[in-house]
């Protein structure tokens, strides 16, 4: 079978085959697996007697495209890369280690082989070059879709009790690991129509997210308790976060240290006549984590201390307040939070 | 907000309050739960130690039409009951209990709010009908597609050790247990262009298959070893046990039991000018259970004796025979064999 077959015609097992060399042998059994593929459901253990389970869909089209605006192609590794990327990020978000990865996956008759084993060397990719030595592939459905639509199912191991976004309290500090603003910087870049050849790291921060696996359960093992991933922006993930935890909480944020993030990409933003600091803030799919602790915690340099949590009067205000000593970020910074409050969590 | 109102424009949280509002309170929380929804993963329990994973997708125009050939609707109940179905079928096929439900829906912004919460009240329906009173829809995904596309990821828990399609032995009795040929009979008259006033019966079997929970359960619980569900179809599935469980295993069915299966089709095969054996013996979607079991379990009367599991001789000759007293039943039964050694498992 060439590289650049369509799979139309082909078997099932004969995709599966496809799908299983670009993935390697190596991520088809392991520990956590008591039995996996084949059967008509897969058997994990639990040693701890409970597991986390998330799950996560990416739709050709709404999610990814094969080409972008500005002409770039993206990758069938991108595309396995991102969907086990953002489901590990969310185990990772409860403090949790990933065991089993079941993937669906649904495509035109039209797909090659080469883009489905490519797709598994994405998977393959990702859960090495993540961290996520001890999961294991252990099952997932193949079948047939217009647009290709895939739904990864990850289920994870707690090393300690989990990472709720409800459990911030007043006075805790805000921390956060990982990227901000990386992803959506490069996504701006994609839909850009302007050349960008200096930028094309950006790209790969948002063909290749880079969630911090281990963080997670490294703040947990430390007493933390308050925690999620950043896959829709800093401000909305923590927004949830203060809205989870109970009435009249608030976040008084210090931009100090989220100074290097802007500056990684202030380059970027003036070529796209952007502002940096919407990315940042805003700006989602770098999977950071974005944790509360109180103060006697001292978490270590991976996380990056940017605010306090603080009660809200009666009367409220807004609940999310920036600080910045520097005036031209303090307009960009304004600009961001005026836009957020309109444009959160529109679905259609 | 009317129940025809396009969710184009409202929130996330808006679409998924319609969906719990159709789903209901009831099938939100339940014991293997520890926490659901809201955070990054849901937590549940295994206090076996160990747990099952099973993931099915459908997608519209590929495994469900909104509108059939002959003129018949398929409700949004349905396509949440088959979703389910499936799914709890695979956990039941384990011999296990299905504890957490997730689900990933992704629909079109032209989608309504109507569809919405009646796809929550077909979920409701399969997880109240079918009997997985113990079951918790713990979480999912929401999000957009140009097509509807539906990932249901189920967890189940072992009440013993499990059902395995590689345990088949020579000499095992071959048992099947819930519906053959219902939903293939259903399928086919939703195809033709026939009216069929007097089969809407097999109409609501293909939209509302009955996977006999529990079998797989108590069929372990004898010390039954070797089964699968039948998804797609009697001879496909049989087939696969057979060659997952060693080399030169065939099958001697006899169709003394299947009989009452065939003759429930007759009236629709001939108004449909189709062979009401192809619908028993190679219908899929019924989600029956398939077990193989040695002579001296003694399994309840909903498993249907329909022969046994054989030696073939190093030369092979046709894995799967069928012997039957009945003329007419042979040259049918013929044909479908004939047909299905070409038919199986094309991808493309």
């Amino acid at each position: 079978m060439s590289a650049g077959t369509a799979i139309s015609g082909m078997s099932e097992a004969g995709v599966l085959d496809v799908l299983y060399s670009g993935l390697g042998e190596r991520w088809l059994s392991g520990e956590h697996v008591v039995l996996s593929g084949g059967d008509d459901a897969a058997i994990l253990s639990a040693s701890s007697g409970s597991y986390v389970v998330s799950t996560d869909t990416m739709i050709e089209g709404q999610d990814f495209l094969h080409r972008w605006p500005n002409g770039t192609a993206q990758p069938a590794q991108s595309i396995g890369f991102k969907a086990i990327a953002q489901n590990v990020s969310d185990i990772n978000a409860m403090g949790a280690e990933t065991t089993g990865v079941f993937i669906s996956l649904s495509v035109p008759s039209s797909t090659t082989t080469a883009w489905i084993r490519e797709f598994g060397q994405g998977v393959s990719k990702a859960l090495a070059e993540l961290g996520a030595e001890q999961a294991v592939v252990a099952g997932g459905d193949l079948g047939h879709s217009p647009q290709i639509a895939i739904t990864v199912t990850v289920t994870g191991e707690l090393t300690g009790p989990p990472l709720l976004r409800s459990q911030a309290q007043e006075g805790d500090v805000i921390y956060v690991a990982g990227n901000l603003g990386k992803s959506a910087a490069g996504l701006e870049a994609l839909l850009s129509e302007k050349s960008l050849e200096n930028h094309g790291h950006l790209i790969q921060d948002h063909f290749f997210p880079r969630p911090p696996l281990g963080t997670g359960g490294r703040a947990t093992d430390l007493g933390v308790k308050c925690g999620m991933d950043i896959s829709d922006g800093l401000l909305k993930d923590l927004d949830r976060i203060l809205n989870a935890s109970g009435k009249h909480l608030g976040a008084q944020l210090d931009t100090q240290e989220l100074i290097p993030f802007a500056n990684y990409l202030r380059d970027a933003a003036q070529a796209l006549h952007k502002n940096a600091w919407e990315w940042v803030l805003s700006g989602g799919e770098d999977y950071g984590l974005l944790v509360t602790a109180p103060k006697h915690i001292l978490l270590p340099p991976e996380f990056h201390s940017i605010g306090r949590v603080i009660a809200l009067g009666e009367n409220g205000g807004p609940q999310i307040q920036v600080t910045t000593a520097a005036p031209d970020d303090a307009s960009e910074i304004h600009e961001v939070l005026t836009g957020a409050r309109q444009g959160w969590d529109h679905f259609g």
